[in-house]
């Protein structure tokens, strides 16, 4: 059977032309679903409507995965690890059962901290006999950038891509610009007061938020972005750019 | 007047939905033009065929710029400043005289390597009275990952996106997982002959090539790879990821 990985963007207003060429021509639409109301769902029942509305979408419920935020490096990985195990079991169940051509709808980019490709291999090493492609689809940091019209490095310079839990050790590394996705609730950027920001809440959906100036300036309306996005939304996740001036 | 600072990734393809919409209530496209043989400006006319055939394209004739492989850092950070005031001169030239909605259509994405932004606060510098929108393209580390299946970094760890001529420098600073674009012809990656690569040329387009493996057992094979697609194409643009393992 064939698998397809698709990159959805932020939403129907991101998918590319190959994108919904290739989820036109599939059987079905495997689609994880983490409560009765679920954010991602919706993105993803909305690219259907919108590009491929004859394709059914099964959704499968989630494994519960250990968020515990005072997690160590190790137990982390691990938590991740034993989520991934439990998800490619349930989406193995679904592919025998099915077989004919799957798509997975991803939110953003599959090569940007996104675990459908490792999900997938799992589910190829539980003996389901597949192939599958991967097509791009735009990412948060670059709506991030489109947003707030800016470059995300300085000229011929690079650009950082890492995680809110990271981000503290790739600034003492050395790193003077820096995207912060998957952030905590609480990321303490206090270090970086002198350093410009450019952030973004819930990019593309209910709740959008854009903040930018120097870091200690706009820390307190950042705060309340963010309170007022997950109001809005009911959830939040923000992306940002931080560099050193 | 507004302008439209579009990202097209590597062709019709990547096209998203909002960008064929922006596309198709613009006025005109401008387009810069290299010479009579430019790969990029047919790829921008493939983009305004496929989805805004009434558009025109105003092509603008490229000033010259010095890309001496030899030039320090402030020679090559002068020499793209001329090069983008020559241009903006030249665009400004064509905003006033045609006011209304103006698109440029970037390759990849406007906020990775491109000067379209950049370009046009010039252009606002010189007194045209203008506001410019930007949206997200596929850019080529996407497509790459794309291509080869796999996620731009490992699990929860960062992606370090840089130039080739500063690719030493970035895994002499410690980086394990860094993506190279704008590479020279002749890159040595001799340093990195325990890494992984994963590498491709010429994206999306006629001559596109893959290679991937240990560098040591692939530099011969890249290049050949290299070589060929530049023969086919009559051009040869290099992206990779490579990673410490």
């Amino acid at each position: 059977m064939k698998v397809w990985i698709l990159g959805i963007g932020m939403g129907p207003q991101h998918v590319t032309a190959e994108v919904a060429d290739a989820l036109r021509a599939a059987d079905y639409v495997v689609a994880s679903e983490k409560s009765s109301d679920d954010g991602l769902l919706a993105v993803r029942r909305a690219v259907v409507d919108a590009y491929a509305p004859a394709v059914p979408i099964v959704a499968v419920a989630d494994p519960v995965r250990d968020r515990s935020p005072g997690l160590t490096e190790p137990d982390y990985a691990r938590a991740v690890a034993d989520w991934h195990a439990a998800r490619a079991q349930r989406y193995a169940d679904v592919l025998r059962a099915r077989g004919g051509v799957a798509a997975f709808l991803v939110w953003g980019d599959p090569a940007l901290y996104d675990s459908t490709i490792r999900i997938v291999d799992r589910v190829k090493d539980l003996g389901v006999d597949l192939d599958y492609h991967m097509l791009p689809g735009i990412s948060a940091p670059q709506l991030l950038a489109a947003r707030h019209r800016i470059v995300l490095h300085e000229v011929g310079r690079p650009v950082h891509i890492t995680t809110g839990r990271r981000l503290a050790q790739a600034a003492a590394a050395g790193q003077e610009n820096i995207v912060a996705m998957l952030n905590p609730d609480e990321l303490d950027l206090s270090a970086l007061g002198d350093w410009m920001i450019w952030w973004a809440a819930n990019l593309g959906a209910a709740g959008e938020r854009l903040v930018s100036g120097r870091v200690r300036d706009v820390v307190g309306q950042i705060a309340v972005a963010r309170a007022a996005a997950k109001a809005e939304a009911g959830w939040v996740m923000d992306v940002f750019l931080v560099r050193r001036i």
